[in-house]
């Protein structure tokens, strides 16, 4: 795990987590890690955020039962951000739809 | 495009965009736009971001000729990061891998 040392962390203390399911490849939600929610999820294979409106570290699904079990996590060339592979159980997002990308801004679903 | 409107810039007056491959699923890097960018993206269907290095707008491709055509673009459900599904001429990554998460922290490729 000698990788977290060169974890480029924001001003805020902060790195952008990419969740992705393991099943469909669909991109679930872009959320962020402080050093203790990656420490916490490396620890207990649950993905663990950083809430930046609340200002605390957040088990995902804590409360809906909507966890997401770790599969693998890659991190990228400038080590500034991260690519979570998930189990997720139910759906990421709190709205109840399955994604927190389910609104299109531009172009058309894939068929 | 009046989502644009409602859309969440940081203090930086830059949005998190996750570039994922039209044809294979992958998630290709992790970029930022402000509304410069996001507008010659929606307007030219190539994305452009904002580099934060070098604080300067830029379309992706423009030296190595690996563009990204735009497919898709989703917004979630905070307005606070966009999802770009791309048409990826050539590698995503400047270190010429395919994707920019190619190097693993946690648990293992999968099969």
């Amino acid at each position: 795990m000698e990788w977290i040392n060169d974890l480029k962390f924001d001003g805020n203390g902060l790195v952008p987590v990419i969740a992705q399911d393991y099943e469909t490849g669909e991109v679930l939600m872009l959320a962020y890690m402080n050093l203790e929610a990656l420490g916490r999820t490396l620890k207990t294979g649950k993905m663990h955020y950083f809430s930046r409106s609340r200002r605390k570290l957040w088990l995902k699904g804590e409360t809906s039962g909507n966890i997401q079990i770790l599969v693998t996590l890659y991190y990228d060339c400038d080590m500034d951000s991260l690519l979570a592979i998930v189990r997720q159980e139910g759906e990421a997002c709190h709205t109840g739809n399955k994604t927190c990308f389910y609104r299109i801004g531009y172009g058309a679903e894939k068929t």
